[in-house]
């Protein structure tokens, strides 16, 4: 059942340790197949140099363990939260890492201070809002992803994919598993590079709009034209 | 004599290059078989690289040596301290990972920013006092593990895994060596964390309780449900 | 055509993930043939891993695209620019190194704080101005070259091989490829450098001049004595 | 001649890529061999990847060399005045690791915060005066090794085995070019936690004296307990 896309949710989770993007089990990806309305997730707790493409659980989007093994991702219902939000979405990635984790612990957007960012970010990276005692008691997980959303109301999920939850890490997303770690790794880099600045220059303000535009626009949209045409 | 135990500690002191949690031999791994009341402990200043299982050395609980060609780790008197006092763990790690070093050296606790320190140490790691100059010379190395101590006299050991010695480093523990070494490695990982977060927000706050209760009880105790219920 | 210069370009593009200086394919780097008025350059978002000497794209002077099967970087007209306005120089790199562009997202130069710097850059490393908002719409990367060129209208370009654009990330070159990446890495450790000596002493001062002078002459100018005469 | 030496030296310089203290050929190393009064460096700005053991120069106390096809690093009349003030000593290092750099550039004194300092330094490393431009014109790399002398008149070397350069970079010795190369890679560990310390907490102290004392003491002269007796 699904099996391609097993494959392929198994090869996106293995890159979060090839780009050094978690610690133990601290991550997982996950990928939506929108006609039968199912997305396979990684497992909980696997150690990743034991983890197979087998182990991958096969979820429904009312939450529903359809098939597999090992208990999903305790994640899961976060992920299925995104995936009926943002029918634009493919792919979710959540780690622990590092320099995106220390955006998420200050409690502060990441702010667009130059090109790298706004390659793929059009604009601010939210870190979103502590959840209440009530919301961690009632659905802790799933009510994370109901705050990302809400962080998202004014917002194109794919002009922006992905964000920190405080005092936690960070989401990414993308129209596929692949994707969805790529902008994992952008925004892994950004926290760095952003955290670097502010030890310079702790008065620096946001790169001009003007700039901001033009190099999401050299990349999204109708008028894109980095690379080959078939990005 | 206790050749798995030599072997498994072996094994796990090999973990702390694999985790660069140390340079040349700056660091130790010992775990204890309490039916025997004997540990095995990594001999003192021998390249890792030349480490064999059979140079392990076998101690008492009484700190006699009863096995071994080499001398046994200085800092093994810690570590008997350690067994003596709390009876639930079964492995020690001593190491001076950069992170955790910086801050026994900064002389403050490890404050609880977020949930990756949540899901393994509950609250504050502390940083333990210095000994004076009477305790070091008297008896140095079981006068740090007395510290040590008397650092969670009021607090279940088991619930922090870890502490950082003033000027001086980390120790952390586990039910077994293995586990030991997984907690230093989270340790050295927060420790940075949190550095890379005091440079964005030099006021930050600690995480929610409600967040930090959550976090470590889905982890740890009757209501876990993280992993395949066999951590 | 040019296949021993598409065979060099190819190679000092490799060099950049070798060095650690790209995440994914953000960066390029081109040499120029001053006989034939013709350079090589990487083409636009190939994977490295993917990239062959055949790939990569020749360009003439004026901007035309003379032989390859990709489009050019996107920053093609920036290297253009650079080769028409400095005749000395044979090879330009550009990459997104986290912490060259750290300097350039503070929108600070980077100072002569020692040796490591004064070996190669003689004098701070500009930060380049921003563009206005018209010459981002003109032509974004000719324009990026133009900026570049004006913060160079009093200084030797091959004295200083390098600038780090605001808002953006570097730019260097050299006598050839190879020397523009040499200069790349140089640029990217003394940016770190640079951030870790602000943290110890953010009062800290530029190095003395006469050190200045007297490192950049030892390699560089008729009585350099560095090496072995015929570097 | 020296063959044996020759592939020891060889050898310690090769440890300066493998422990990440260079970029290019950015360091040298040298052995003293006190009994035919002759000592041992590494070629001037030769690749490492290149470098073999026979490439390695011999130089004799005066300063002349003796055997070698290249010439010797340019930072060789620094080695030599250290061998001929610092009896005890018998290996040099000169690298530009970074964090060391960082401490010389910042012309701060590295302070001791702790045991892994203590353990190798007793005491603080001293940053040394910059030359003045007299000192410079007449004999840059003699005049160094002066300086550094100059801050060890009341120190003996062997209890403070190295110090970095203001605005250039760290020296470091031992009693062979091994312990000099270990002592190198101590100091880039020790300026890299000093300067994440700083970070937590910019009111620091150093380490109690009595603390000081005892690593230093344990590891070092007749009551050593460290190791296996043979150090």
């Amino acid at each position: 059942m699904l099996e391609e896309l097993k494959k392929k949710v198994y090869e996106a989770n293995m890159l979060l340790p090839k780009y050094k993007l978690i610690t133990f089990t601290w991550g997982n990806v996950s990928e939506v197949d929108r006609e039968s309305g199912l997305f396979v997730i990684k497992p909980s707790g696997v150690d990743y140099d034991k983890l197979r493409p087998e182990d991958m659980v096969v979820m429904d989007l009312n939450g529903n363990k359809v098939e597999g093994d090992y208990n999903p991702s305790t994640d899961t219902p976060t992920h299925l939260e995104l995936y009926n939000a943002f029918p634009a979405i493919g792919g979710v990635v959540h780690t622990h890492s590092t320099h995106a984790v220390a955006w998420a612990q200050a409690g502060k957007d990441i702010p667009c201070y130059g090109t790298t960012h706004a390659d793929y970010f059009y604009g601010n990276i939210p870190c979103v809002r502590n959840l209440t005692a009530e919301e961690i008691d009632e659905a802790y997980e799933k009510n994370t992803g109901k705050s990302i959303i809400e962080a998202f109301k004014d917002r194109d999920p794919m002009h922006c994919p992905g964000a920190v939850c405080k005092n936690h890490g960070p989401f990414t997303w993308g129209k596929d598993a692949f994707e969805a770690v790529h902008n994992a790794v952008v925004l892994e880099e950004v926290a760095k590079m952003n955290i670097l600045t502010l030890t310079i220059n702790p008065q620096v303000q946001p790169a001009p709009q003007s700039m901001q535009d033009k190099h999401f626009l050299r990349k999204h949209g109708p008028n894109a034209y980095y690379g080959q045409g078939n990005r």
